[in-house]
């Protein structure tokens, strides 16, 4: 295949979306099965874009695992570095949508994901060193060995630009305090980006950071790059699942950065990526193109 | 309520139907859920005869757990003894459906299932002694505390009619030789229930056996009661879906014990109950009713 250029490790899963919305598990009647796991999305958002896109992850050895290559594939994204664990199950997720904001998720992911038991020869062949773009998560660092693969996959790099550290704190995967994990990572990335509560986790900005972003909610995205401060509004839409909206803002923003946009446009540009996807029942399947994205932009 | 005639034990799952029939999980796009675990479904069977049933099982707690309660209710099967695990998920089976005679399946209990967390005190209030009834399976052997659970509750009975030992063997929830605790559960029932490979794990018929039954697959069903051996062939019916047809015959078997029926009509009349079910798509949703297996003995 041609050279990857967005590379992305960690979190995949069998989505189940209930067919029935606003109404709890245990009165959904029918679910559709869908690709998930926000790494495993953010490839997806950035292969639609135009990007050639991979994921390093791990499935079960399982028709689910099936499924989730075929549909990396379909997707446009090279599954070449998609590995199986031969007795853990892929991971599911089922989700309730009461929109416009209560979307609670149930994980199949015990006693623990194929994906969390990543080792570093998993990522052997995978150009980590060389790929424009990196993309790793704090959900990597969780658990080990996934942990060790993740970081030593950021030293081989050595802090090169771009390597993204999205700070994806889950508290329900963590056994330990987080933090000191979550700086040595960020101290190997040049743009972080997350939450309120995530940076929290966190802390303060390392040295050495290119870009930092908080995803602010209902009041936007606010980025900051080398002492310049952008405040991007939300663009108003209906929201019809709010999951995965952070997922298409990723893919969007491996995007601007490749295409070495400035500060502002960047950002509202995976903001209108983010919120055509929140606007939508699907995830993965329904990644915004750029066509769609620029249209929302003009519109807006 | 008034007093429970059928009290089963062991397994519960939410089963994921595919609603695309021939087709590998991969490529299943959606999914029906359904109450599913064999004696589940026997204490639903039962009770869609009109017999007044119960189930000692354990769910997660969860919207699925949810689920199982209100379906129970639903189908008119107490749920009274159904307790809750606080950490595991309720298990989920995923299968294939490739009619005539191949349905794989696809179990999500990793690391293990909460019906098999069930421990004595789970037990305490269910009237094992004094149920006209008791069901119990091989699986609920297969591991503790659910080992020692299920055998002491034989103990507590005491060998008294009719206890039903369903040998229920899947190789897979084995770690160890089942046949020791299968010898054990049988010396304390007096109904035996198994296929060809279920009978080879368990060996010959203990002592006190009132009545043992073999399925043949193919070649129908054959009963053996105080030396009276009674072969019933098959119903030839279109196979929609094997899963479940097992069970039907179960709760039939349960029906026909407590209505005191002669070897051959109760065998028959299990028989075609089964076949009504693997006529279906559905398995505890589509339990036949008395009139429903009447006629099929009728037409046959």
């Amino acid at each position: 295949m041609s050279l990857v250029e967005v590379l992305t490790m960690g979190r995949v899963s069998v989505d189940l979306y209930p067919e029935q919305l606003g109404v709890p598990l245990a009165e959904v009647r029918t679910f559709r099965k869908m690709l998930g796991g926000s790494p495993t999305n953010v490839s997806v958002a950035a292969a639609r874009l135009g990007r050639r896109a991979a994921v390093i992850t791990k499935v079960g050895a399982d028709g689910f695992g099936d499924y989730v290559r075929a549909a990396l594939t379909e997707f446009g994204v090279d599954s070449a570095f998609v590995s199986t664990d031969e007795t853990l199950r892929t991971p599911l997720a089922f989700c309730e949508l009461h929109p416009p904001d209560h979307f609670p998720l149930l994980f199949y992911r015990q006693p623990t994901a194929p994906d969390l038991q990543l080792t570093s020869s998993d990522l052997a062949a995978a150009p980590v060193e060389t790929v424009p773009l990196l993309w790793m998560t704090g959900t990597g660092l969780a658990e080990e060995p996934s942990r060790s693969a993740t970081l030593a996959a950021l030293h081989r790099r050595g802090a090169r630009a771009h390597t993204v550290f999205d700070l994806d704190y889950r508290a329900m995967l963590w056994r330990e305090d987080a933090k000191p994990f979550y700086r040595q990572a960020a101290s190997l990335a040049t743009v972080l980006v997350g939450n309120r509560e995530e940076w929290a986790v966190l802390g303060d900005v390392p040295e050495g950071i290119d870009l930092a972003i908080e995803k602010l909610g209902p009041d936007g995205v606010r980025g900051n790059r080398g002492g310049e401060t952008v405040v991007v509004p939300p663009i108003e839409v209906e929201v019809v699942n709010g999951l995965g909206a952070g997922d298409a803002f990723g893919g969007a923003l491996c995007h601007g950065l490749l295409a070495g946009w400035e500060l502002e446009r960047m950002l509202r540009f995976a903001n209108a990526a983010g919120a055509l996807v929140a606007s939508r029942l699907g995830c993965a399947d329904e990644m915004p193109s750029l066509a769609e994205v620029e249209e929302l932009l003009c519109s807006a």
